[in-house]
């Protein structure tokens, strides 16, 4: 199947049956999420994966009440790192050396290009907003591995991040969340979602080709 | 090839060889990125796709003078919608509607969920990240596709927006430049990264399962 057949295939299913999704089809889901690109690859996110029925329920009401959350095989809650650190960056500048064999003092110019970047936002938010765009990237590979293995998916914006960040003790691990993921299987019955139509700008208005034709 | 597969090959191309992408391929990319999820499938955001040399050669002095602007075979910008105004979420509306053969009247209740999303944004700011996000999604599928495509990619954000904005014109438009993706063809010999082990997070640090076991 290829990619443009998966996503024609897939929807952001609203109702899931419960099923389990079978680990190997997980882990090839959460593969692709981990060897998503990002920004310097500095992947400035975690993934916190739940399956527990119990903590699905103290979830679902923190996200109006969505039935997919406790319907769900593995709740995936894309957090992006709060601050953007100076030791993360020396973290992953250990992981870049050891990965490729190479002197941690060869990287110092990369360091600093991070940095850079990292110290030339306005303000906080705005890092932290670059480090979400960054966990987006993350989630649109998610979402295309999903469908290219016909697992259903839920990406959900409607939470209360500061309640959710609370209940899964966030911010000791220095991280907001900014996006979550039901993994599942789509209950066609009892989705009213399942049988419409997608809707897609049509290629003349989406894209513009310059200069003008 | 499946799309695992399609992650590890792909990198950040940094030099391009120039060789042009064959059209059909192109258009499976942006086709893709039409595809693309996004919040409501309301897709804020419109795709400039550039192969003109003269232009290209205008807008690589905007982006730190990166080669592979002016090597690339299309050159997309990724702009998200300014504002993201009512008007826009009608238009949408009217294409929901006439997707589905429904009347629009029967999406009132729709409607109302999209401008609380909207309107619920502290900033007008916080919008255009939210649209930005958005775009995001769409950048994360075109990188997969063109993978899949075993088209090379080179996603930039490293560039001055306004001067790019004021280039194309994007204000008049209602857009803000957002991210860039350069398509062609990995120039191996030329480019340094072209070798460099793929560096990523380990699977026990990215993912945190809950609750903890």
């Amino acid at each position: 199947m290829t990619l443009i057949d998966a996503l024609h295939w897939r929807y952001a299913a609203k109702r899931l049956t419960g099923a389990k999704v079978p680990q190997a089809q997980a882990d090839r889901i959460l593969e692709a999420v981990r060897l998503a690109p990002s920004s310097y690859g500095l992947q400035p996110y975690s993934v916190l994966v739940i399956e527990d029925p119990a903590l699905l329920e103290r979830i679902r009401p923190l996200a109006f009440d969505q039935p997919q959350i406790t319907q769900a095989s593995h709740l995936l809650v894309f957090a992006a790192w709060a601050s953007v650190s100076e030791a993360e960056v020396d973290d992953f500048l250990r992981l870049t050396a050891a990965t490729r064999g190479q002197p941690l003092a060869d990287l110092a110019g990369y360091r600093d290009a991070i940095l850079g970047t990292i110290r030339g936002f306005p303000t906080a938010e705005a890092r932290f907003q670059w480090a979400c765009r960054q966990a987006y990237l993350a989630l649109g590979t998610a979402l295309a591995a999903a469908a290219t293995e016909r697992v259903d998916a839920s990406p959900m914006e409607g939470f209360d991040p500061a309640a959710l960040d609370q209940l899964l003790g966030l911010e000791a691990r220095g991280l907001r969340s900014t996006a979550l993921l039901a993994l599942g299987y789509r209950d066609a019955e009892a989705d009213r979602h399942a049988g419409l139509a997608k809707v897609r700008w049509p290629r003349e208005r989406l894209f513009i080709p310059l200069p003008a034709s």
